[in-house]
């Protein structure tokens, strides 16, 4: 088979190239793309191969490992067409599809996610008013794009009421039940079984490392703030850890790759698990931390990391510290504040439980709804991504 | 100082050699172990240290890095106490606290999950009767012993009525709420959103790879099976992920190097994640496998990778379709198999569905929960551990 060439609409295919187990793509402006044979063949988008919820009916042992074309086409609409050899099968891939799954290098890079990081001076806040986002689902994507930028975003004017918390929590995803219950109180209280519920100041921790899984997001909102102190701190656990990554690369690499316990007990639970603090994807990308100094156990890593683990996580609590890292929010009742449980560190400072009340109410939400719910807004807009 | 040399009850610690940066205890008939002072300082577990929760009292920057023993004595009852440099704390570790806590590569490997792998001619089943399970807290726990030996476990007797699935999910841990629901009702339906719902077969797969978190179990209670076929396909990953890494060691490395995409959308969702096949902790052991061709969504690896991945997929499907690997089970009513989703493998055969009646319904359970049980059943008895 030689090149193909033809051209017509802004977006589309000039040329196809068959190689040896592959073919190149090219678009008026917008470069060329490799696609492989077997790529191709095993994501044929027809209704037979595909159902409409997007699951394949066919399974992959029922194809052939040899699939070639057996002729390649341009429609009318621009879309590839494909008969395959061995089985004659007709795939027609439109162009816009085939530019949306591109696999490139820079294709990929494109379609990662891109945290923007922060510190002590970010400003504005990621915020929105809760009424314009539970009306306008416009606004509602808006100020999801903003939780996933920054690992966090505020919410003001959520009333409040006890139990609000979680119709918020399950209005952006789905609201996780755990030991704690659907929601827990945030408030000072005699004979605690956890240390959120004294009056102490709590240095900056992502929550539950000890569960698996540990929450995705997590919710705090404010109902009762008139006690002096209790002020909201956060740290963004990605740019504390580049500035690891930078500062100890050693450290960096032993929190990353070795697995740490965490543990929670009491009377009805016993909670374990180990993770790692840097939670790293399979390009380096920090997209976890678990951090908290509270729930950490006796350390279980071979003998000869004892030392320098110690010391790594040392360095990376020291880092967490810093006041230039630490954003200051007082929440007032009616705010709500929601944190990417893995990436914004959140703790309090110290408060005077005798000078007036104190009473947050949170849970936990799970990732997945929170992205799906953002995808669908985005539906007609820009078709999703996050 | 030099070598402390006592003799005690049975498992009494009878001598502590301290060493550079680290001590030695030896006991009676029962080897030495080795801890160094920044792990015996970090994990004091004195009331001042440690909350009656569990959780620490102190950051870990409140404390010298540079920790050392002034004293070491053991007292009356054979604890070793511990009198710092600089800080002149005081710490007293019980000789079995040691024990339990203690990190060489022995002691480690003592206390690691060992799964029992198994095949198509497993028997006897892990299995259980549910009014039984319901009242014994010893029988519940030999059941859950099983659960996580297996990765799945069955009960016999759970009233076949819908609902129950969600009550024994919330007596064994939590019920996790997605976008199926609380629980969902396994049935052929017109117009169904998911392939799970018709009654084509459905070849071995976990459930729900493109959610994040995916589940940690799935529960599935028979109410009706009169319809011929619908048989239960049970295969152990753990015991496929072995082949694969004895037949194919690269394409193993790529299956657990490299996340693939997986995909579920309808009208109300949109749900996406990017998670390896074959999930290995940080010794290189098999904890968890993704696998399901419906929700594989197109690969978006790098361009080099696209031909070895997908061979390494197609042989590992290869693999976890071979009948020898493969439990066949006739779930009747009354009957509920709880499986580890990232383990047991499910499937089930064809069904006519003119011939008769067939319908489960299942949920979903985090595996913090069932762990936390486990542990909770267990104290008084060995004191837990999975």
């Amino acid at each position: 088979m030689s090149a193909m060439t033809v051209a017509t609409a802004p977006t589309a295919i000039v040329g196809v190239t068959p190689g040896k187990g592959k073919l190149t793509i090219d678009w008026r402006g917008r470069g060329s793309e490799v696609f492989h044979y077997v790529w191709l063949r095993d994501n044929c988008p027809c209704p037979r191969c595909l159902h409409p919820s997007g699951q394949r009916l066919v399974d992959i042992l029922d194809l052939s490992p040899d699939a070639a074309p057996r002729t390649m086409t341009l429609d009318q609409a621009g879309a590839l067409l494909i008969r395959w050899d061995p089985d004659g099968h007709e795939s027609r891939y439109p162009s816009d599809w085939l530019q949306g799954h591109a696999y490139s290098a820079e294709a990929r890079a494109r379609r990662r996610r891109k945290p923007v990081l922060w510190d002590a001076r970010l400003k504005p806040l990621p915020e929105a008013v809760w009424p314009t986002v539970w009306r306008e689902p416009e606004a509602e994507r808006r100020w999801l794009q903003s939780l996933f930028d920054y690992g966090f975003a505020l919410l003001h004017g959520v009333p409040a009421r006890p139990g609000m918390v979680a119709k918020v929590g399950d209005h952006i995803g789905l609201v996780r039940a755990t030991n704690y219950g659907r929601l827990f109180d945030v408030i000072s209280k005699p004979d605690p079984n956890n240390l959120a519920y004294t009056a102490l100041a709590l240095g900056v921790h992502t929550d539950n490392p000890y569960r698996d899984p540990t929450p995705g997001y997590q919710l705090l909102h404010c109902l009762l703030a008139e006690a002096p102190g209790g002020d909201t701190l956060l740290v963004d656990g990605f740019a504390a850890a580049e500035r690891m990554r930078e500062e100890d690369p050693e450290g960096f690499d032993l929190l990353a790759r070795i697995p740490r316990p965490f543990r929670f007990a009491d009377a009805a639970a016993d909670l374990r698990a180990h993770v790692p603090v840097i939670g790293l994807d399979s390009e380096g990308a920090v997209t976890e931390i678990h951090f908290n100094n509270r729930s950490a156990a006796p350390l279980d890593i071979a003998a000869e990391l004892v030392e320098p683990y110690t010391e790594a996580y040392r360095r990376f609590a020291l880092i967490l510290a810093r006041p230039e890292l630490t954003l200051v929010l007082r929440l007032e009742p009616g705010d709500l504040i929601v944190m990417e449980n893995g990436r914004a560190l959140h703790g309090r400072s110290a408060f005077d439980p005798n000078a007036g009340a104190r009473h947050l109410q949170g849970c936990y939400v799970d990732k997945d709804g929170v992205g799906s719910r953002y995808r669908v807004l985005s539906r007609g807009s820009d078709g999703g991504g996050a």
